[in-house]
């Protein structure tokens, strides 16, 4: 018998998650079954997705249960197979949750993908070649649908998802502005993905300090909004929004662990005409073929370009998921687990 | 020299309007130049878009100046013609505006437009066969989309755009439900109009009360909601809406006079992966035809069933729009002024 270790929710938070919601334990390694394979993971990938599945409440995805391995997007080796479509040796990316070792049923439409690890490093397959690539691409391209001269403005723009949203509108001809937590990453998103301006939002803690610096950015207003936070800076942006502008709603992470979440002059929605949708990437799979070619060719060719911060080890995984949350991650945060 | 009477406005309001803020006045009636044409107005119409007007805020179109006459669609008959396209006699609608007489130029597209008075009754054209029914229509088909056995929700059920919204939404096979004030109107919309149900937000102060009331009407949940209230309405509309639902936002009369017209819970939009789109009819000019010969074939044959409170005269114009704002009407509010 062999065993793994794997990190299950422990209770769910009132409020702001903490350590204590999460426990890593030993588990018995299933043996594999017919059409099953089974992974050995190497990266884990950390999303704010995941704080929305330690809720019990109404939302896209059924929640965690108390005890279950948390979900999450790995890559990794497959270690044994029965299932013909794979080998010992193939690196995949597949839904391993938080844990060592992964049995997967391999029948199951997408559920474990071959990737190429000699094109673009296997962590990628999980930031800009991966889910959050695809997001940024799915909701630019189906719900902002940018224009060449129009100005885009990208919440997050230092993760893993708005670093890739404005590199892609850049590429498209739009304006691309960035709002991200500190210098440093307003920096990066500027000297490094090339976008026109970063907003330093905690330079700027109130609506009009806020506004006056998207004023400075964006002159000419802004037709669309890949938006990632919420809050006072989703509210501030639709202030400055042109007429038929367009809010991709892709996530609302300042509203995660419970704060309110209101848009305070939804008047704006009507005097301005604007279409505010939210999505979700799992839903769109007819689009990940096309997204995913244009993504790895750029990644591969240094068109796309991205950063990691990468925790070591399976018992970091629940610090560096509430660092996360707090912003404190630089770009796409995984776990190495080997 | 011949005068007639027009309403201007005296004043802009801060808050609440009031009758202080128009001025009924006497003014020469131009001479009519090349190209124009008189009409003498039989029928103005009172909407509430034209609150908006009378704040000088950022909208989708110019504020009414001081002292200018304020704006609205009207229907009369063409009194003298310098146009080769119109005669005298001929029923037209236009936007002629607060005043018994408007001089027009007939060569701008779609200002001055011909219709039968022998098949609907002129005053259609300005509610079911007009501007409030093609934004019914707009806002249904462009926005909602609705499909068969879907529930939609339309506020201000009995109104001139709601009670079309709610007509055409049936013969697409919907579950319909409106939300109108009081039990008379309630009783209207299911009787008359055919809704599936009616709730009289009068009888629902708060959220909690209005929900149950909604989910006992809307028992598959909300996919589709022509918003014309907002506030309160919307916030517990959006929290019973079905993943993929889409919100028409057409009006949002509940903040016209200055309150706060939050959306309280934004998160839904993300969960619920909702679309909620502002819209101006005039702006759609391309589905008008469509959208025209629906809607009167419609009425002529008995299949769209409308309501008019009528108020007489020019100078009662002025009251009965701030009745209109605040629901005193029942049904499509006109003036009648010969």
């Amino acid at each position: 018998m062999s065993t793994h270790r794997r990190i299950v929710l422990a209770a769910r938070p009132q409020g702001e998650a903490g350590l204590e919601h999460f426990r890593l334990e030993s588990t018995e390694t299933p043996a594999v079954p017919e059409g099953h394979v089974r992974v050995q993971v190497h990266f884990l990938s950390l999303d704010p997705y995941m704080r929305m599945r330690m809720n019990d409440a109404k939302s896209y995805a059924a929640p965690v249960g108390i005890g279950e391995v948390m979900v999450g997007g790995t890559v990794g080796v497959v270690a044994e197979s029965r299932h013909e479509g794979f080998a010992p040796g193939d690196t995949v990316v597949c839904m391993g949750g938080w844990q060592e070792q992964a049995v997967l049923d391999a029948r199951l439409p997408g559920m474990v993908r071959k990737v190429d690890a000699g094109r673009v490093p296997l962590s990628a397959y999980l930031g800009a070649v991966g889910m959050p690539g695809v997001t940024a691409w799915v909701g630019l391209n189906m719900i902002i649908e940018p224009k060449t001269g129009e100005t885009v403005v990208v919440s997050a723009a230092s993760g893993a998802v708005g670093g890739v949203v404005g590199q892609l509108a850049k590429a498209r001809g739009c304006r691309v502005v960035g709002i991200a937590g500190g210098a440093e990453k307003c920096a990066y998103v500027v000297d490094e993905l090339g976008f026109d301006a970063c907003i330093d939002h905690r330079a700027h803690r109130d609506a009009a300090s806020l506004g006056a610096a998207l004023d400075a950015a964006a002159p000419k207003g802004i037709d669309g909004n890949f938006e990632n936070v919420g809050g006072m800076i989703l509210d501030v942006i639709l202030s400055r929004m042109n007429a038929f502008g367009r809010v991709a709603l892709c996530g609302l992470i300042s509203g995660y662990e419970g704060q309110p979440l209101a848009i305070t002059n939804a008047r704006l929605l009507l005097t301005q005409r604007l279409k505010l949708q939210g999505f979700i990437v799992s839903e769109h799979m007819a689009l990940w073929p096309a997204a995913l070619k244009e993504l790895g060719a750029g990644v591969a060719e240094g068109r796309i370009k991205y950063r990691e911060t990468v925790a070591q080890g399976l018992e970091a995984a629940p610090e560096a998921f509430l660092g996360l949350l707090k912003g404190r991650n630089f770009g796409k945060q995984v776990v190495r687990l080997v």
